[in-house]
C-alpha cells in the first residue's frame, strides 16, 4: 500500500477512536476513493485496530479488487440485483444487511458513519444492537488539506483546463456557435482526462445567466463570452473562468471587465492562512460596490476544489470556514446586468502561511 | 402557457388534492423542468385552486423568469448567499424559510411535498403548523410515461447518439488510445446538446468493468471494446451500447457475442404492456444460462430513460415495476469475464399494446 492511503486510513481510525467507535463507515464516493484509489462507490469499513474492508456492488466488484491501492484488501459484494445464485462474491441481500452482516463480524458495537439513513440505523440497532455515531465532517476536513501529491494532481487538471481555455478563445469568432465553441473545450479535455463539469459558454444575453447550458446561439460583434470550463485528471479537478469581448469593449462593458479583474485581484491579495472565508468575499463586494456593481454580484466568490469541484472551503458572505494553509480554493467574481450581459473572471489559489499562489497561468485581460 | 405545461401540471394539482393537500412542493430539479422547462432548481409550489410559484436561488432569478414556459409564473428568491441588502428579489434568509414564508402566504396547511427533509418538516410545523405528506413517487410515475412531444425529443436524443457512435466505431483501429475515441464521442456529442452521462469506452482487460473511466490504453488486436454512449438533448436522454471487437471474433470471444446479442432479441420480444419487468429481466437471464453465460451477467437487463438517463422503471431480477405502453426502456444484457472480456449490446424501446418497438437505429454486429 502506497505511504498516502496508509496515513489517510490510519487518520480515519484515529479519528473513528476519537468518538469511541470501533469502526469508521465511509459510505461517499469521493472519500472511498480518496483513502483507497477506489472509485465505483459502496462503503469502506475502517476498523480501529483491523484492516480496512470494502463492501461493493456486485457490478463493481473486479474494479474494486484492481483498482484499490490498498494492498490485498478485503472485498464483499451485495447484489445490485439480488440472483438466485449462491456463487461469491455476494455476502448478503442488499446493501445495509450486507453492511449490518460485516460489521457484526467485525466485532463493531459503535459505529462512526457518513450520512447514516434513518432505514441503516434502524436495521443496525435491530440487527446487532450497534450504536451509530455521525462521521460526515471527518473526511471531507482532511480533504480540504491538499497534500504534496494532491498539489501536483490539481495543477496537472489545471494545465489541461487552460489547454482547453486556450482552444475555446481561439475559436471565438463572429457566426460560431456556443456549441462548437463547447465541442472544442470537450474534445480537448478528453484527450487528456474527464469532464469536472459540463462546460458553460453563455454569450450575449446568456451571459447573464452564471449556469447556462451551451446553445445554437452564433456569436455577434459586441457579445460578451463567458466560458466556465474544469478538467478532471486522476480524479483531481480544475475550475477556471474567461470572459472574452467580441470586438473593443467600451464604456460600461469595459467598466464591468476592469470592475471584476478588479474585485478578483484585490480578495486575491487579501488571502492569507487564518483569514475568515467570508472576509475574503467581502473584500471583492466592497471593490464591486465602489463601481456599483455589487448588487449584480448574484453569487458566492469562491469554493474549495479538490476530488469534487464544489467542497470546503466556502467563500461567500455567511461562510464560517476559515481559510488555512493548504487549501486550494476558486476567486470568481461575477456581474450580471439584464439587458447588457455578464462578466466572470475565476481563477485557482492556494492559501499559504504568507498569503497565496495563483495556480492557474493564463491570461485574464483578453478583452 | 403551452398546452402540454398546462396538462402536466394541472395532473400535479390533482394528485395533491387527493391527498386532501393545498399544495404540491416540487423539489427535484428534473421534475421542475418537466413540469415548468426551467431547469436550475429550487423549489415549484402548484397549489390546488391558484397559479403556481417557483422559489430559486437568487443566481437563478433571471434564468427561471426567462426560460419558464409558465406564462407569467411568480418567480421568488431566496440568497443562495444571503446578503446585507434588502432589494428585490430576495424573499428570505434561506430556502427552508422562503419556503415556508410562501406556504402561509399561499394559505396552505396541508403541504404534498417531494423527498421532505426532517428540518424542513420542523420548521414548516413550527412556523406555521403546516402538515407534510409525501410526494416523492407521483411525478416519477407521470414522467414513466412518454407523450408525443416528449417521444419526439427521445428519438432525437437517440439519433444524436448514433451519430457519436458511428463516429466512434470508425475511429477504432490498432494503436487509437480508448481517449482518443472518448474524444470524438464527445465533440460529436457537444456540436447538437450534452452528455447524458460520461461516456465508456473500455478495451481489452478493462471491458470486463461494466463501469470504466477512458484511459491511455491503446487498442490492440483481439481487443474487446465497449463503447456506452448518451446524449442529452433538449433536456432528453439517449443511452446505446455496443462492442467492437478489433479483429475477427473467434471461440469463446464469438460465443460471448453471439449469447448477449441472443438475449438481448429473446427480452426485447417478450416485452409487451402489462409485462411485469423482472420476466423480461429473467428472458435474458434464461437465454445466457443455456451458455453458460449468466453468472457473468452482474447487472440488470434495463431501466426507463427520459429526463433522467435512469429512471422509471426497473427492469431486474427483484423489480416490482410492470411495463406499460409508453414507457421507454433500455435492454442492455452484459456479459463479463475476467481474463477475456466484457460484452454489452443496449438499445432503448418503447414499450406497445402490442409489443414494442426498437428506438435505436444502429447495426448490432459490428465484429
Amino acid at each position: 500500500m502506497s505511504y498516502v492511503y496508509e496515513r489517510r486510513l490510519k487518520k480515519v481510525s484515529e479519528e473513528a477512536a476519537k468518538k469511541e467507535a470501533e469502526a469508521a463507515v465511509i459510505t461517499s464516493s469521493t472519500n472511498i476513493f480518496y483513502l483507497t484509489g477506489y472509485e465505483g462507490g459502496g462503503a469502506l469499513i475502517v476498523p480501529v485496530d483491523k484492516d480496512p474492508v470494502l463492501l461493493v456492488s456486485r457490478l463493481e466488484y473486479n474494479r474494486a479488487k484492481d483498482t484499490s491501492y490498498v494492498d490485498d484488501i478485503r472485498v464483499f459484494a451485495y447484489p445490485n440485483t439480488p440472483l438466485k445464485v449462491d456463487e461469491k462474491p455476494v455476502y448478503a441481500e442488499n446493501f445495509n444487511e450486507a453492511l449490518s452482516k460485516l460489521l457484526k463480524e467485525l466485532e463493531v458495537k459503535k459505529a462512526a458513519i457518513e450520512t447514516p439513513s434513518e432505514k441503516l440505523k434502524e436495521i443496525l440497532k435491530k440487527n446487532n444492537g450497534v450504536e451509530v455515531v455521525d462521521f460526515t465532517e471527518v473526511v471531507p476536513s482532511m480533504r480540504a488539506l491538499k497534500d504534496e501529491v494532491e498539489m501536483e494532481l490539481i495543477v496537472k487538471a489545471i494545465r489541461v483546463t487552460e489547454r482547453a481555455m486556450k482552444k475555446a478563445i481561439e475559436k471565438i469568432d463572429i457566426g460560431v456557435s456556443e456549441r462548437e465553441i463547447a465541442a472544442e473545450i470537450v474534445r480537448a479535455i478528453y484527450l487528456e482526462g474527464e469532464l469536472a463539469f459540463p462546460p458553460i459558454v453563455a454569450s450575449g444575453e446568456n451571459s447573464v445567466y452564471p449556469h447556462f447550458s451551451p446553445s445554437d446561439r452564433k456569436l455577434h460583434e459586441g457579445d460578451l463570452v463567458v466560458i466556465d470550463v474544469g478538467a478532471r485528471v486522476n480524479g483531481y479537478c480544475a475550475d477556471m473562468t474567461r470572459t472574452v469581448f467580441v470586438g473593443k469593449p467600451r464604456g460600461k462593458i469595459k467598466e464591468m471587465l476592469d470592475a471584476v479583474l478588479e474585485a478578483q485581484i484585490k480578495a486575491i491579495e487579501s488571502i492569507v492562512d487564518g483569514k475568515p472565508a467570508s472576509e475574503v468575499d467581502d473584500v471583492a463586494r466592497k471593490q464591486l460596490s465602489k463601481r456599483g456593481f455589487v448588487k449584480f454580484f448574484v453569487h458566492g466568490l469562491g469554493h474549495g476544489v479538490g476530488l469534487n469541484v464544489h467542497e470546503k472551503p466556502t467563500l461567500n458572505p455567511v461562510s464560517k470556514d476559515t481559510l488555512k494553509e493548504k487549501m486550494v480554493v476558486t476567486v470568481e467574481p461575477g456581474v450580471y446586468i439584464p439587458g447588457l450581459g455578464g462578466v466572470r473572471t475565476e481563477d485557482m489559489v492556494l492559501v499559504t502561511s504568507k498569503g497565496s499562489k495563483v495556480l492557474t497561468r493564463f491570461e485574464r485581460e483578453i478583452f
